[in-house]
């Protein structure tokens, strides 16, 4: 792995539902002077892929069951947010004012990833459908455009267990491997590492999240160049059993009945 | 702030208890090259500044506890390591097989931060014992050896809830904020942001671990230039109460014992 890299934030105009964002993106690069090589590292907001995929809901349109209205109540929120939440979730394991904490696709959540900011008034915008799909379709189309075959990480930006504030998270990869499972390596001493899975895509996402706005910003994305991260034909973000997680194992094996 | 930075990873020697970390890793960055500006931000590995400090403990040393005894046959342990851990730890909350989950400072983390890897044989090593101090204090001589200010980030690599693999996390800050707050920002809409505090320091931490190396690559620390953080004479990094987290307040209210 090379030891020097690159992170440049792409700007953009507003994303729309419909837009091409691949072809915005292009457009941004070019207009950095910055040329693409192949294994360029592209993160782009999952907002920003959801909008354009047109995956926005808009909440007056559904009807809060008795579980939302609940919810509502409990955690002082909009019962018609509380129910989009539900639907988007695959479960519901609790809450705090104002979010529910949820399990979407093996990744433990906000709001379903839900988000209010930067979505057209009186809509939401959810996680895009399939991210990593979303990963590999950019992929491929910039490969089309362009010849180069770069990475691409969809990110999300989240709080973490007992940390304030929230930085860079994948939750789509396409074209490299989004863990890297360093086992066999050694540490300085010539044993075995202890730790040995990298969370590379996690950490790409909170590298380009520092010029990435949520705010009105207009930097959806953000190209890192220079790193060689191994370039693979795969995609995807492997997850880990709730019995596996240090924190959410530790949670199980004092209360067993909260993923019930 | 910029739009675009650049990452370089700083090579070391084998860093050894009583060493001068300062001094190296300015050797180093002369050997690289580049030149340190005001601002310019060093991520340090806490394993680096730790082992410098003196933090190891031989583990051979200690005497299990009743309490250490029954962690290790519960979580499959070391009792000499298990010992360690709750000495380390301000609380140990649970575990899962190989890990107890503590608390320390504010924080929630894997066997108190003691890392087997980087260790000299027979020894652990513990976190720096004040991570903002050492933060400080390596900014401070940085100073007095250069003129320069820079920002200095003491920073782990740890797993998250439900995320498989290790990603940067900041445990020691000094020059800069390490949570920024956009309160009163507006997203693309003109509306202000319902999530407003980003974990900057976090996220130059991940930014960091890309070209840092927990095995025996011998880069402990990288230098992030270009971003023109707001620098401030300040250090630490702001908590979060665990009623107000997210993870720990979901799994408070379904178990109200947890942190008894």
């Amino acid at each position: 792995m090379n030891i020097q890299f690159t992170v440049t934030g792409l700007k953009t105009g507003i994303i729309v539902p419909g837009d091409d964002i691949t072809e915005i993106l292009l457009k941004s690069l070019r207009d950095t002077g910055l040329t693409l090589q192949d294994g360029d590292v592209m993160v782009i907001a999952e907002n920003a892929v959801a909008t354009a995929e047109g995956a926005l809901v808009t909440l007056s349109e559904n009807t809060p069951s008795p579980k939302a209205l609940q919810y509502a109540d409990t955690y002082g929120m909009n019962p018609h947010l509380a129910e989009a939440v539900i639907q988007e979730s695959d479960t519901v394991i609790g809450g705090i004012p104002g979010f529910l904490l949820c399990m979407k696709n093996g990744t433990l959540l906000p709001n379903a990833g839900i988000d209010g900011s930067n979505a057209p008034e009186g809509t939401v915008v959810c996680l895009p459908r399939d991210p990593n799909k979303s990963a590999e379709s950019i992929r491929d189309r910039i490969h089309e455009m362009t010849g180069c075959t770069p990475i691409i990480i969809i990110a999300d930006s989240r709080t973490h267990a007992m940390r304030l504030g929230c930085s860079g998270v994948a939750i789509g990869c396409a074209g490299t491997q989004a863990v890297v499972d360093e086992v066999g390596k050694e540490d300085l001493f010539g044993r075995e590492l202890e730790v040995t899975k990298k969370a590379v895509a996690d950490n790409l996402a909170s590298a380009a999240e520092l010029v990435m706005g949520e705010a009105g910003e207009s930097v959806p994305a953000a190209i890192i160049q220079g790193l060689s991260l191994p370039m693979e034909e795969i995609s995807g973000i492997p997850d880990i059993a709730a019995e596996e997680c240090l924190f959410m194992g530790a949670a199980l094996n004092a209360n067993p009945a909260m993923f019930k």
